[in-house]
C-alpha cells in the first residue's frame, strides 16, 4: 500500500503549540498574573435561546415514530434550511436559488473537500497572510501554490497580478487573519481576473455578518458575473456561535460551467453533488433545525446582539490603537484586528513583550505567512471587561 | 481550471430512481393496492428516550456561557465519547484505546475521505455485490479496482485469491447487501492475505449490532494481527437509529505503520489525523452527547429493544423463505435478507413480479454488481405487521 506522499510535503504548524508553551512558561513563573487572552479565534457567547429551543424541539421529533427523520434523501440539506439561506442571500443583495445551496457541517469540511473535484494539475493562488487550511488542503493534492501579497501598502487586501496565471483562487473577506474586507470595486477586479483566466474563486465569507459598511459586499454574488466563476462558502460558526454546533453552507451556482479536456461542458454543481453523494450523508436534523432558527426574525434579533457585543470589543481595540498611533487593518467589518508591531519588532518579539510585560496574549502574524512578519492579530472574542483591561494595559505600555 | 476527469468515469446509479419509477407506475394504475416496502435501507424506529434526553441536555448547556462549547480542540471527538466507544470495544472482545478512535459524522464520510491519504497508484479490492460508495470513491481518485466474487457457492462471503495482489481491501461484515457475516476463521484468512500483500483492510462494521452468533466477530480487532493491517469504520446509524442524527467512529490502530517510497515508516493514524485536522472540524457537541448516551447501561437496554424488533422481522422473513425452499443469506446476524430469485428469474423480472402480483417492493440484486443478478434484497426495517403481511403474500405466491 502506497501512501499519498504529498502529505510528506506538509509543514507542521506549531503556531498555537508554541504560543501555548510560552504562555505555560509565563504562568508557571507568574502564578498571580491576570492573563488576558486576546488571541481567541473562537466565539465565547452562548447559543441564543431561539436556536436552542429549535434544536430541542427537533430532538423531541426524533423520539416519536411519526416525526422521526432518518437519512436525508439528497444529503444537500433540508428544503426548510436551504430556503432560509436563499432568503438570507436576498437580504444581502444576492440572488441564490435553493438548488444552488448545499448545507454542510461547517465551512472547513467543504473548503477542504471541494478540491476533490479539481485536477491536481491546477495552479492555486492564495493571498498571504493566509488561513493555513487553503494551503494544506492543496499540498495534500500536490497542486502548485502561488501567493498574492497582502501587505501594508495595499491595506492587507491583495489584488490580482494580471501577468500571473491562476486556476483556483482562494479569497477570504472579511479576511482571517488580517480583518481587511474587499470593496465592491476590488471584488469586481478579482471576478474579471478569474474570468480572464478561466479560474474558479473559492470565496470564504465566514465573517460576512461582521460587515457594517454598506459599501462592502457581504457575498461575492453581489458582483456581476461572479456566478460564472465563484463558489461561496459560509458558516454559522461566527454568525451565530456555531463552532460547536457545526453547520454552514456552500453555494455552487448553476452558471458555473467548465470545459473538459475534450471540450465537453461540465457543471461544477453536478460534480460537487456527485462527490458529496458518495462521501457525505448530510447534516444532523436537529442541527439543521437549529440553523433554520438563526434565520428567523427572532433568531436574527438575538444573534445580532451577540455580534454587536463582539463589534463593540473590536471598536474598543481599534480606538485604542488609533489613539496610540499604531497602524492596523480590521476592527471595523471584522472581529479581527491586525496591527503593526511597534519599533520594527518581529511578531514573536512583540508577542513576548506583551506576554511578559502586560500579560496579554495575541497571535504572531508570522504564523500566517511571510507577509505576516512584523504584524500581530488581536480578536474581539474575549469579554468586554477583559478587552477594556487589556487595551488599558496596552495603551500604558505604548505610552511608556 | 481543469476538473478531476476521473469523475467522468463514474457510472450513474439509477437503481433507486428506476425502482421509484416502477413503483409510481404501479400505484397510479392500482391506487387501492396496499403497497408494502421491503426494500427500506433506513431505520424506521425513533431515537430512544435516553439519547434524546442527552441531546436536549447538551443543547441547554450550549445556551449558558459557563457550559457553552465552541470548537473541539482536536476535532477527533470528545474524550467522554471516545472512552465510551473504547469501553464498548472491550465488551466486543477487542482492545481499542481512546487515542485510536476518531468520532465522525457517519461512516460514509470517513469511508470516502480516508482514500485521500492513499496514493492513486494502489489496487483496490472490493467484494461483489458491493456497496457502491467503495467503488465510486476510488473511481474518483483514479484507482484500479478489482473484485472478489461473492456468490452462492461461497455463501456470498468472498474469500481472498492468493494469486491476486491488492493494496486496499474493502470488507463489510455483516454485509450490505448480502447479509452474510464473516466467521473468525474467514477474517483470519483476510488478515493473513492483507499482511502478505502489505495491504490495508477498510473494515465496515456498520451492522455489527445485529450479530447474535457468538462465533461471528463484531470487530476486525477480534482477530490477531488485525491492528497491523486494518482500519475499522462503524456508525450508530443502524445500531441506534442515527441515520438522521449523524455520528460514527473510525479506528486507526497505532500499530498500523506503512513505508514510504524511500523506506521511512509513517503512521497511518498520524496521516489521517493530519487530513482531518485540515478538512474536518469535529462533530456537533449535542450529537456527541447523544451518542455517548447510546453506550450507557440504559441506552444499551433501549437500543437493544429496537434492534430486537428488526431482528424479529428478519427472523419472520428468513422462516418464510426456509418454508418456501428459497435459498438465501442473511436474516440472522443482519437486517438484510438476500434471496435467490425463483425459476432462474432475473433480479428485475422478480422485482416486477413481486410488485405487480403482490404489491411488495424489494431491491434487485443486480443493482449491486454482476454477482447480484438473479438475487434480491429484502430488509427488516418495515413494521412487524407489514413484514408478516408481506411474507404471507410471498408464501402464497410461491405456493401457487
Amino acid at each position: 500500500m502506497k501512501i499519498n506522499e504529498n502529505y510528506l510535503q506538509l509543514k507542521e504548524n506549531y503556531l498555537f503549540i508554541d504560543i501555548a508553551k510560552k504562555v505555560n512558561t509565563f504562568t508557571s513563573a507568574n502564578p498571580d498574573a491576570k492573563l488576558i487572552r486576546m488571541g481567541i479565534g473562537d466565539v465565547t457567547l452562548p447559543i441564543v435561546p431561539t436556536v436552542v429551543d429549535a434544536m430541542k424541539k427537533a430532538a423531541d421529533e426524533m423520539s416519536v415514530k411519526e416525526t422521526f427523520r432518518g437519512y436525508e434523501d439528497s444529503g444537500a440539506g433540508y428544503d426548510f434550511l436551504r430556503e432560509a439561506v436563499s432568503d438570507y442571500y436576498k437580504k444581502l443583495g444576492a440572488d441564490v436559488s435553493t438548488s444552488e445551496i448545499r448545507i454542510n457541517d461547517g465551512a472547513k469540511s467543504d473548503c477542504g473537500n471541494i478540491t476533490d473535484i479539481f485536477s491536481s494539475d491546477n495552479t492555486v493562488l492564495v493571498t498571504d497572510p493566509v488561513y493555513p487550511v487553503y494551503v494544506d488542503s492543496n499540498i495534500m493534492s500536490g497542486r502548485k501554490i502561488i501567493c498574492a501579497d497582502s501587505n501594508e501598502s495595499n491595506g492587507f487586501a491583495a489584488m490580482p497580478d494580471r501577468s500571473v496565471h491562476a486556476d483556483i483562487i482562494y479569497l477570504c473577506s472579511p479576511n482571517n487573519p488580517t480583518g481587511s474586507a474587499y470593496t465592491k470595486a476590488q471584488l469586481e477586479e478579482w471576478v474579471e481576473y478569474a474570468v480572464e483566466n478561466d479560474a474558479i474563486i473559492i470565496y470564504d465569507s465566514a465573517y460576512e455578518a461582521f460587515i457594517t459598511d454598506p459599501e462592502i459586499p457581504r457575498s461575492i454574488y453581489c458582483i456581476d458575473g461572479a456566478k460564472k466563476c465563484a463558489i461561496e462558502m459560509c458558516s454559522l460558526s461566527k454568525t451565530a456561535g456555531f463552532t460547536g454546533m457545526r453547520c454552514g453552507y456552500t453555494v455552487v451556482p448553476e452558471e458555473l460551467i467548465v470545459k473538459t479536456s475534450d471540450g465537453h461542458e461540465v457543471s461544477i454543481a453536478k460534480l460537487w453533488g456527485r462527490r458529496q453523494g458518495s462521501k457525505f450523508n448530510g447534516v444532523s436534523y436537529p442541527v439543521q433545525r437549529a440553523a433554520e432558527a438563526v434565520f428567523t426574525e427572532e433568531g436574527q434579533k438575538q444573534i445580532r446582539e451577540n455580534i454587536a457585543y463582539y463589534q463593540e470589543n473590536a471598536r474598543i481595540i481599534a480606538e485604542t490603537l488609533t489613539r496610540c498611533g499604531v497602524p492596523f487593518t480590521g476592527g471595523k467589518n471584522s472581529p479581527y484586528i491586525w496591527l503593526k508591531c511597534p519599533d520594527n519588532m518581529g511578531s514573536w518579539e512583540f508577542f513576548d513583550k506583551l506576554l511578559n510585560e502586560i500579560a496579554v496574549v495575541g497571535t504572531p502574524g508570522a504564523g500566517f505567512g511571510k507577509n505576516g512578519e512584523g504584524w500581530f492579530r488581536l480578536t474581539a472574542f474575549n469579554s468586554k471587561e477583559n478587552t477594556i483591561e487589556a487595551m488599558a494595559r496596552l495603551e500604558k505600555l505604548f505610552n511608556e
